[in-house]
């Protein structure tokens, strides 16, 4: 079966709120309302009724994976997004640099965060062997990275080494079960092999010259185990690319099989280029089947509690990306991941209002996304999961189930 | 528990359809509009969110079977709505006589459709013993007909002779996974063996003499086994009648132990007789505690992307059928199976509109049974499977869960 047109699927990060009035139902933006009011609307439950989703059990779901079965962690989804390769059963996670004083007690838990010498230092961790395992590190951003463990018997069922906080040790990593025990060994025995390696490494030395705390310590979280899936091109039929600035949404979205479009400004940030996102989004639609864009700010604003942030944010997606997007595709769907809650700073379990236009959907008199009008919209309160499916029946591309 | 009344379970096939105005919100309805503002209404997602339903999953579905649990196959069905009796285990066809060439190249995938001699060659082909098993024929309509194949260690699990296409020869059906090998060998050498036997065939050389092409050819498809299921007088405590037109309907009706009441002049297509099978239904009603009536051409006009006629179907629902019957049940609910949208001329994703009366339900302000209307419909959105057990509930025989 062949996709009969193109979708693109906007995913605006944390894009819902809660209350009378929320940063969409306030929020001036003339070609999304425009777009509500020739689409079908309803409440994406991300992840199920009263579940609070993570941004990577989120991205799952609206992708067609239902996380309950295909989520084991979030360290895979940070190595995909920094561009690391990972085998079947490896186990990964997200890493930071940190300063411990002289009793290994965790001073500075981004070690200053002024990244000097971080990318030759996670460069000098690269490759490490321990027992029969294989260690890669990769710097990402300012003192971030992600660290792959490959060998064989390895589980992601153990605890972080990074215990969250200052003026406490780096944690020994324990097995969650039994499974765990040898992920856990290796874990510690490069954690301590690192921080010998960190300790005395030039690059250490020039940021003592310059005065910086060193980068003496290196803390891991978030284990992942990298399971093959198969990707949605033979899943969904659909050849799929993504659109995104944050690592992990690029993550997710190599995981189940997309190709990752870099976008020139697309930062993950609020100073993200939104112009070119979607000029990218325009530029290789022909290529694909689906483009899957990603804004990630309105979900940072949601989790500073700014609600105005989160607002403008919605209208520079407006004023910036949509005209562009708009009568350019032949499915249009605009949704978030989940709600990211200005009141209460941080993700909850409300759905999330999502618009889907294809020139024959039954528009349902909605004429506003937001959370109070797409309540009696007409795709109801779905799952995310099912949002995949969607785009595929208006792309012709549905097996129909019996005959 | 004894019902405390009488149910009909109208479905009208394909009813729901896409776009801003549909059939169901442009016809001319009256008697529904009416039945409408008295009913609690919604939208069924007939077998889960965004999956495309076949007609014999959806009805399973309706029956209140979920299809992902006991679907296996359409053949079953179409042999059961043959009139057929088939046993735990036995594997059924949907069948075609045709015409090959001397090369065995399919010619005509009908044998001409003219039906001479058809009836009396299914019959040659009837009771033919393979290996171990047991081949049964019967013709239907046309150039159709159901086969069942009886036997230890048959399996759904194969291929189809029939090609779906001319100018090719029968296919060799082949094991779909191991379970499938004698199944696939049975069938082969059933296959090979009728062509043997309709070749010289005295019916076919009337047919040469009638200057029709011969039917030398049988090409099977859509295997499908028979598992014997807990009957709906069982599992729901219902007594339950169908009242069809279509041979696929009989059959999933009889699967799951409904009473086939044959109406005069129903046919399943568009010239059926429905003042007959609205007398049918108040006929046999005191029999039963449900009767379900279904309603074929509605999702025909929509596979010809035939809106008008689709309309014109609903317009004679409501005209020579609704009158007779409301007010006369303590349950009436009318819906269709899924939506064939005029548009795509296939069965799609979309919710289909459904109304339940009752004296007691809570009429929901909606006016028409209508897709844009029935969105914010009291019964919301509902799996199919589920709309028995609201009938259940209000006939009275639904078991609570817990105390």
């Amino acid at each position: 079966m062949e996709p009969t047109g193109k979708a693109l699927f906007v995913v605006m990060d944390g894009l819902g709120d809660r209350g009378a009035e929320t940063p969409l139902s306030t929020a001036n933006s003339p070609h999304l309302d425009e777009l509500a009011s020739k689409s079908t609307t309803g409440l994406i439950l991300t992840i199920g009724g009263g579940l609070v989703p993570g941004s990577d059990t989120a991205h799952l779901a609206l992708f067609g994976y239902d996380p309950h079965e295909y989520y084991r962690g979030r360290g895979a989804f940070e190595a995909l997004g920094a561009g690391m390769d990972l085998e079947h059963g490896d186990v990964a996670f997200r890493t930071n640099l940190c300063t411990l004083d002289d009793d290994g007690i965790i001073i500075d838990r981004r070690a200053g965060r002024e990244p000097l010498g971080f990318k030759e230092l996670y460069g000098a961790l690269n490759g490490m062997e321990v027992e029969d395992c294989r260690v890669l590190v990769q710097h990402t951003v300012e003192h971030r990275g992600a660290m792959v463990m490959s060998g064989p018997g390895l589980s992601e069922k153990i605890g972080n080494t990074d215990p969250h906080e200052t003026g406490k040790p780096l944690m020994e990593s324990a097995p969650l079960d039994p499974e765990g025990e040898k992920a856990a060994r290796i874990l510690n025995g490069f954690t301590k092999k690192a921080c010998e390696i960190l300790k005395d490494h030039p690059a250490n030395q020039r940021r003592k010259e310059a005065d910086l705390p060193p980068a003496n310590g290196i803390a891991s979280r978030g284990p992942g185990v990298f399971a093959k899936v198969k990707p949605i091109s033979e899943r969904l039929n659909l050849r799929a690319a993504c659109v995104a600035g944050g690592a992990l949404y690029k993550g997710v979205a190599r995981y189940v099989g997309m190709t990752i479009e870099d976008a020139e400004g697309a930062t993950g940030t609020a100073s993200t280029n939104l112009r070119s996102k979607a000029a990218k989004a325009l530029e290789v639609k022909d290529q694909y089947d689906l483009v899957f864009c990603h804004i990630k700010a309105t979900d940072s604003f949601g989790h500073d509690g700014d609600f105005e942030g989160k607002r403008g944010m919605i209208e520079r997606v407006d004023a910036e990306f949509l005209p562009q997007v708009i009568g350019e595709f032949d499915v249009l769907v605009v949704t978030g991941d989940h709600t990211t809650a200005c009141s209460a700073k941080r993700h909850t379990a409300d759905p999330v209002p999502i618009l889907v236009w294809h020139k024959d959907v039954r528009p349902d008199g909605v004429r506003k996304l937001c959370e109070n009008q797409v309540r009696a919209g007409g795709l109801g309160h779905i799952h995310g999961r099912n949002v995949m499916r969607i785009i595929q029946d208006y792309l012709d591309v549905s097996e129909m189930f019996g005959e």
